[in-house]
């Protein structure tokens, strides 16, 4: 069965940096980087003249990436108490924006999202952004770590987006799993189908 | 000094029930009720499309209502755990939409809200609606709270919002204080002008 591409856009909320990264792609293919990048506010603006900037750069990206999808992190109140509330706010101007275009809006939280690139939900930044640099075959990690984390949100996306229309395909990568030894999602991804679809290039680097 | 009136939209933030009401006046004078009311999403909705429906809402009473500022209350993350992403996430949208019209926002929070309404920054939604109810001069407490809340909020600002530009009174009021003994905001209104100015149906229902 071969899914239909989509072209999916990652968005790291936060008010200071708020990480934009598009890629396209299916789950079983190689992947293409569309388009990375960060809107800043500054810290010194108020808070209605930086959710008005955030609004204005979101809105241009997706006039010029046109997602079919777009995918944000789940903020969670327990977490970085400092920062949540500009984080959740931000978010909210990314989930509103999509929405108001009848775009799909998924939330995935920052585990989720380093389980799926790199095989364990508790990686670090580096790690996070040394898969997103492999999968999407760049020459340099992007910049700053907002970037890639917004990258690594929509590779997830396409990956687990995918998810739900392939059980078969779930079943045999269940079973390649099982011969192999316990995998992660990108390690199956390689191992199963990635290497011989283009990604050998990336898994040397 | 005779301060310019001015027409004030509060907003209680929520996804479940988003307060909004307006009202005029200045500080020293009887306030007037413009519109009060709340916009409700369905709890079952995704995210994306309550965001958009607050947004639908907030935008229909601002073209009507015409403020000359908004202010919304200030989110707390370490409140409500459980609620407070969507708290935070309805308030960005409220914020938004303000700013976007080029308006002034003013975050107040709860126990500023309280300590201007009731002169106790611990007050309950009772006394909150209680004081609203007479300030406003109206036949019944607003309901649900929440549309309550939100003329709390513009009530106190434009209460707060004249203190800038009152220093003088404000010096009457501390002179006037001091010899009534400790008062609250409200209760200083009251006394110094309110009554004369028309509240006593207020202070005696």
């Amino acid at each position: 069965m071969r899914l239909p591409e989509l072209r999916v856009m990652g968005v790291d909320p936060g008010l200071t940096r708020c990480g934009l990264g598009a890629v396209e792609g299916r789950p079983g293919a190689p992947l293409r980087l569309v388009k990375v990048g960060v809107v800043r506010t500054p810290a010194d603006d108020g808070i209605g003249a930086r959710l008005v900037a955030i609004e204005t750069g979101i809105e241009r990206w997706l006039d010029e990436v046109e997602p079919d999808a777009v995918a944000v992190e789940r903020v969670f109140a327990q977490h970085n108490l400092r920062t949540v509330m500009g984080t959740a706010q931000a978010s909210a101007v990314a989930i509103l924006c999509a929405a108001r275009r009848g775009l799909p809006v998924a939330l995935h939280t920052p585990s989720e999202v380093k389980a799926a690139i790199t095989g364990s939900g508790t990686a670090d930044k580096q790690q996070v952004g040394t898969m997103v640099t492999r999968l999407l075959r760049l020459d340099a990690m992007p910049k700053p770590a907002d970037a890639a984390d917004a990258l690594a949100l929509a590779i997830c996306h396409v990956w687990r987006g995918g998810a739900q229309s392939r059980l078969a395909e779930a079943a045999a990568e269940a079973a390649a799993r099982a011969k192999d030894g316990p995998g992660t999602t990108a390690a199956a991804y390689f191992r199963g189908r990635g290497r011989a679809a283009g990604y050998s290039r990336g898994t040397t680097k």
